[in-house]
């Protein structure tokens, strides 16, 4: 792993922008900033930072130029680790943007000593350098590819550390129990007050408990991350693809009066009140002769098996939003309205859709575990250790506290590698493969 | 366009990076930017950076949350104005990237007092305060926008003020001439020394000759920034769409043994030591009867007419490099090589590939003016009004000194068009309209 050479790597997006961002980490930071500069980097530069003309790659190889030719030119900031992001020497040089400026740039740092960063590499070099555990270095890249607001506000709170603290203090407890266990050990029943297993065993219970907890905030997690998977169903010619069409305000489904038009299943991203969702159109549920459709049919019912929610136009499915669809073309009278009855919506006219996005907003956050707004919520990752945890807890007896203890160690093991206070190469090239170069 | 507000903007590409800038700058800025990190900026901050956590823009509208939400968090850099991009007062807000948090950060700098900046106008603030005149302005935008290194580095040349000193000369020296015809109109023939007349008769001729060596320099500086046409021409099926896959390393064209299975002109940009090259690929040149095909040969003719340069593939175009492509099919005797005969190339086997990608760009540098390495070369908008400036120096007859200074007025009033001397809104609005939001 070594951090022993130094990095470099364009940080911003590529393409089309004012300004672009080299970032250039490790011990010869300030060396090659002064190579591609010309301009000496000295302590009292640290937190500051200056104009300069970036000079060439080529012109920094040869160096016989008398007048060196210009990669670009713009502004260098220099930080003195452990007071960065890396917690390594940092130096940015932050020139023009565009595709060939910010290469130019970087090139130049080739030329003055650095290589191309990893993807992740300098998450990766703040994690080795204690700058942040593996749990805030998720955050980071869940961060930068929220695709809402809720999304990126879960991703900041865990960023924040919220989430650290608890698996930190998880950690210790497994840990402290697991040695009173094993203290338990050195001594004769005789010398032991009254009810001491009895206390270590509903520790054990609350600890067990607090972890389970945390376990239900990973289901909001994932449709934060991912999106909700919600699915149109109904029959065909049942109005699905208008509604899909309504609710993303665009034309993106194929709409038509002959049933059975949409065979294939249609997903489209859509931000709903701050919920990620994949909406997805599928084929009418019918008997069908025709093979391609017939297809799309069991598709479909693939789809509402897995469904976080389904949204059923005038039929029925467990679990299901209801909604009468195409209500405009209902008589006037006659429509009752009550709780039981399904919504009224009319992608014709519109009305109905808010109060449909309402009830889908709601269904959502019911359907996430509450309590997480502070926190930020559990990874995949995170969750399948918290699981080897829970279950290391699950059979605990105090009688056998050789055993007890054991298991104890076991779950502080699990919660320790969500944070990284035990971790394989493997893990990390895994969790950070999921990031950018410049980041 | 008084810039009595503060105006904000992302200044990083959009998408997927590691790092995002928003830009605020405006006689508020610093307001600005303590509402949003809830921290205190001071003069000694100029210069610096420090990192900090960026309020919500809901936080900030409200203001009655006991703990803020966070946009996200990230390093602050304070500028003083007039040293800064704008001449403003500047501050730079670096958080993470992605389509949600950067938009986060700009409107928590909405809710604390900026508005979104237009097109252009932190770069458009900069000309009008002083910062870096029109000439340069425009080297701004072609460095964003550049393909190449080559143009990169044209753009780099002009930014860094070579080419806006060349005509603070020429406008200075237009003006002086003009003063000094004016002069005479107030001296009597006998007061006037020997020779007076016939010196600044030179001296316009000078001018005039200086403005002309610089509009040479337009045709380099639009294949630069337009990139060259390089038209591939042929009888059907002689094999310019394989020429054109092999060039761009790619099987972009649809290549077939039928002849005429080009029919559309293919268009596809390539960087050719340096030089931003449009490629196209033409229908075959012969007579046909199919409607379609017949409209392809037109576009070819047509293209062929318009083009920087022509390849030309067994055939004959006047001033194009010729090739005898397919030469892999050639019996291997009989072949001679002499200085007029055509370039032998297989797209085949790749033989002479590299050959005639020299030849390219040999004969694009000879296209273009020489000499502009240092200063960079003229835009389309300077060259227009470059050539105003000559047309009016054209006719000059110094025996006439009224109408000889209201002609070097006129010409200097085109070129300080170029650096911004003289400038209306119309410009200033088509020039900025260019650039992209954050610039």
């Amino acid at each position: 792993m070594g951090s022993g050479d130094t990095i470099a790597a364009i940080a911003t997006a590529p393409g089309r922008g004012g300004v672009a961002v080299v970032r250039v980490s490790g011990p010869d930071a300030w060396d090659v900033a002064e190579k591609v500069t010309g301009r000496r980097i000295v302590e009292d530069d640290a937190g500051r930072f200056f104009f300069s003309r970036f000079r060439e790659g080529r012109a920094l190889r040869t160096a016989t130029e008398r007048r060196p030719s210009l990669a670009d030119s713009g502004l260098v900031l220099v930080f003195k680790g452990p007071h960065s992001y890396t917690g390594e020497d940092v130096v940015e040089l932050h020139g023009h943007g565009g595709s060939v400026a910010p290469r130019r740039v970087l090139e130049a740092c080739f030329a003055a000593g650095a290589r191309l960063a990893r993807r992740g590499e300098f998450t990766e070099r703040a994690f080795l350098n204690g700058k942040l555990d593996l749990s805030a270095a998720e955050a980071v890249i869940d961060l930068v590819d929220a695709r809402t607001d809720r999304a990126a506000a879960d991703a900041q709170a865990r960023l924040a550390g919220a989430l650290s603290q608890r698996y930190e203090s998880l950690y210790a407890e497994a840990l402290e129990l697991s040695g009173r266990l094993e203290h338990l050990l050195d001594v004769s029943e005789e010398e032991m007050p009254d009810g001491t297993m009895e206390a270590i065993a509903a520790d054990i219970a609350q600890l067990h408990q607090r972890i389970d907890r945390l376990l239900a905030t990973a289901h909001e997690g994932r449709i934060l991350r991912d999106g909700a998977l919600v699915v149109l169903a109904g029959a065909p010619n049942a109005g699905k693809s208008s509604l899909m069409n309504a609710l993303l305000g665009t034309r993106r489904a194929i709409v038509s009066d002959v049933a059975g038009t949409t065979r294939d299943t249609i997903e489209e991203g859509l931000d709903l009140d701050g919920w990620p969702v994949r909406l997805v159109d599928t084929a009418g549920l019918r008997e069908t002769a025709d093979v391609i459709e017939a297809e799309g049919v069991a598709r479909a019912e693939s789809q509402i098996a897995e469904a976080d929610l389904v949204i059923a136009l005038d039929c029925d499915v467990p679990g299901a939003i209801r909604i009468h669809a195409k209500c405009d073309l209902d008589e006037p009278a006659g429509a009752t309205s009550s709780e039981a009855a399904p919504l009224r919506v009319s992608a014709k006219t519109g009305e109905g859709l808010e109060a449909l996005r309402q009830r889908i907003a709601e269904r959502l956050a019911a359907l996430a575990a509450k309590g997480s707004e502070e926190t930020g919520d559990v990874t995949a990752r995170q969750s399948s250790q918290l699981e080897t945890a829970a279950q290391a807890l699950a059979g605990v007896d105090v009688g056998d506290p050789v055993l007890a203890a054991n298991a104890l160690r076991q779950a502080a093991e699990a919660i320790g590698r969500i944070v990284g206070k035990t971790y394989s190469d493997d893990l990390l090239e895994e969790l950070f493969s999921r990031f950018c170069v410049g980041k």
